[in-house]
């Protein structure tokens, strides 16, 4: 751990020592949006940094739009120069501590916002233990995978306009829903409302052509937690032949801090072995994996938290650097904001994994919690993401990414 | 007709009458961007007319952003007040024409660009002819319709980042293909590259919350002229069970005018008779359909056209605004500039078809152009799509949809 003169920064239990250094957005009581670092148990204004002249990283200012997307837009070597400032700003020693201190703001008295402007979202499906859950549950354990699996991430565009930052409530989607006890659908709020548990990456440079795996991992700026709330039953009856649509649509929520990819990058590890060899273009050069440990937790509504889940972001099967060049590889364009979707991570048992589908199995197998169970999500049922990377002395995380989910509107169309 | 002092408005062959005015964005030499609208062989620089006082249609500035989205944002009464202040200035007798004759430019002297900024791009799957001729290819004539085909709006989203304006030359692009041959994809380019003939909806007002399809109409700005560019091959591979991904992200084309709903609503027609009831939320309350004759031609390499299909607009099953409606059912977010596309248009019999994939049905049957015949789209070829509204003494029209297909790149990635 590089020790630093907050002290907040130097328990073994924070996740945000020099080490991390994560990017976020916040307002005070003012209401502006400032970005902001948090370290330890702070945030530090950046905005207010750059505006003092004590921040400058660009000729013209980036950090005082807002969002982070202008820092992106500046190119890696302005990332390594940013956190190399803020690393001397906080280390242990520093002589710029009696400059900067005045702009440190407790996090418990900010509120925090989406830290970036969403590009395109895309969502993937490259957890290959959810894939074969939830292909068993379809289409027998023979056919779990569907065949292209092995061999491209696959993966849909989802909606940038309904990803919202962590603590923003989750209306219940209403969606035709169709039984099969039922000659037509309905229009009905979904009964089988879901998260996904994923991890996200940010697009940080454009690219106007396909692009190798070595060069999307250096085009990836940082990462978040990222819940794909899915419902089940509007999905069902809709994705044929095109996809989800409507049912992932209502809302994604990631995580309030971007953990940048400098900050990741001791924790990256080598690709899990491979079932059929990959195309040329989709082998990594570079370890583009990371070991960073995620956890679920379920609060219904008025009682204490349940851990429902724990498991690795190493259990993606092609990392957020296959995906991107796999995302090129028509000539897609791709602009800094695409915001990409791992699928969701579940692990091998019963209690790693990423979804009410896989852990109620499919709505047979209710899981406990207390005095209550749960197939799927209940309305006032809290659900909150953790996670982070560790060493044996520091730990770098993400913050929470918390979502409660909320009675559907009325009917929003008379019948 | 409503006559002007532009005298080539008034042709009865003219695209661009004082009935139209179209909106698109322009360059002179100078290259610098530029708001226009089109009447007869001319455009007028609406930015200029902003900037110098004779167009002020709202307090700040909305004509000099070089895409026409800030008018959008401004509200439907400014989109009204801009079209009557342009009548004002174009109609026969107007005392305003030398004021503004200064500000017209030669339409063959002028580069057209994007007219507005895409937001976010979906495409629906909503012309029944083009749905069932797939699904006879590929499931046989008895399940040719998806179960959910006649109750929903069925799309996917597509990527905003790949939408350009007519003109822009296409790479035949390179994806994973699989033929039923051999055991593994092999990345290629596409062999059964396609277009597909499309009208697309431009979403001009935000939303937040479901919207009734009488809401739904009111949001939509106007309409282009699109196509959805299509990799036969890479889609057939991928996109189970996650609908279309890389094989419609090479691009997708849209004509430089955007024709207003305020022009087009003279040409409005009930929709078709429906084979099931709609559910309540996708019910039409006034005519949302619209009577606009579309041709298709296609010209190899130095060659001639060839006129390949004619169809109409009105054989989409589900218009813009019940699309839009769907859309937003779950609670997802619509935002000024989204596009929405309406699906593949295809008539009854053969030459009516909207893509080679029907035309060719599956590649069986090559179509004849002279000399040449084609099943999927050459290196070299160029698609133009052609299209307006009648009436008995006037036109309105969208210009051209026009784009040429290169060879592949070189292999992006080394083997």
């Amino acid at each position: 751990m590089i020790k630093s003169w907050v002290e907040s920064a130097n328990k073994p239990s924070c996740e945000f020592p020099v080490n991390n250094l994560p990017y976020g957005v916040f307002s005070r009581t003012d209401g502006l949006l400032r970005c902001g670092v948090a370290i330890g148990d702070f945030v530090f204004d950046c905005s207010a940094a750059e505006e003092q002249g004590l921040l400058e990283v660009s000729k013209a200012p980036i950090l005082s739009k807002s969002v982070w997307n202008p820092l992106m837009e500046s190119g890696s070597a302005t990332w390594s120069e940013l956190r190399e400032r803020l690393m001397d700003f906080f280390v242990e020693g520093s002589t710029k501590q009696s400059l900067v201190q005045s702009l440190l703001y407790p996090l418990s008295e900010v509120n925090l916002h989406m830290p970036f402007n969403v590009a395109e979202f895309t969502d993937f499906y490259s957890g290959k233990h959810h894939a074969s859950n939830v292909g068993t549950m379809f289409r027998g354990q023979e056919n779990a995978l569907p065949p292209n699996w092995l061999h491209m991430p696959i993966g849909y565009n989802g909606r940038a306009s309904s990803v919202f930052v962590s603590g923003t409530n989750v209306h219940r989607p209403w969606g035709q829903l169709k039984s099969t006890k039922h000659e037509n659908p309905a229009f009905l709020p979904s009964r089988r409302f879901d998260f996904e548990l994923e991890m996200g990456a940010i697009v940080g440079k454009n690219s106007n052509a396909p692009v190798s795996t070595e060069e999307a991992d250096a085009m990836i700026f940082g990462y978040v937690m990222l819940n794909d709330w899915s419902a089940r039953d509007i999905q069902a009856w809709e994705y044929q032949p095109l996809g989800p649509f409507q049912a992932k649509a209502a809302a994604t929520t990631i995580s309030p801090w971007i953990v940048t990819s400098l900050a990741l990058d001791p924790f990256r590890i080598s690709a899990p072995d491979r079932d059929v060899e990959l195309l040329p273009y989709l082998k990594e050069t570079n370890p583009s994996f990371y070991n960073i440990n995620l956890e679920v937790f379920l609060s219904p509504a008025g009682t204490e938290e349940h851990l429902i889940s724990r498991t690795n972001y190493n259990e993606i099967y092609y990392s957020a650097a296959q995906q991107l060049a796999h995302h090129t590889s028509s000539g897609c364009p791709m602009r800094v904001g695409d915001l990409l979707g791992s699928g969701t991570i579940s692990g091998s048992d019963r209690n790693s994994r990423g979804s009410m589908l896989e852990l109620s199995w499919g709505g047979k197998e209710p899981l406990n919690l207390g005095n209550e169970t749960r197939t799927f999500l209940q309305d006032g049922d809290t659900v909150i993401f953790r996670g982070g990377a560790k060493t044996s002395d520091y730990k770098v995380g993400f913050g929470e990414c918390i979502g409660k989910v909320m009675p559907a509107l009325e009917n929003p169309i008379s019948t």
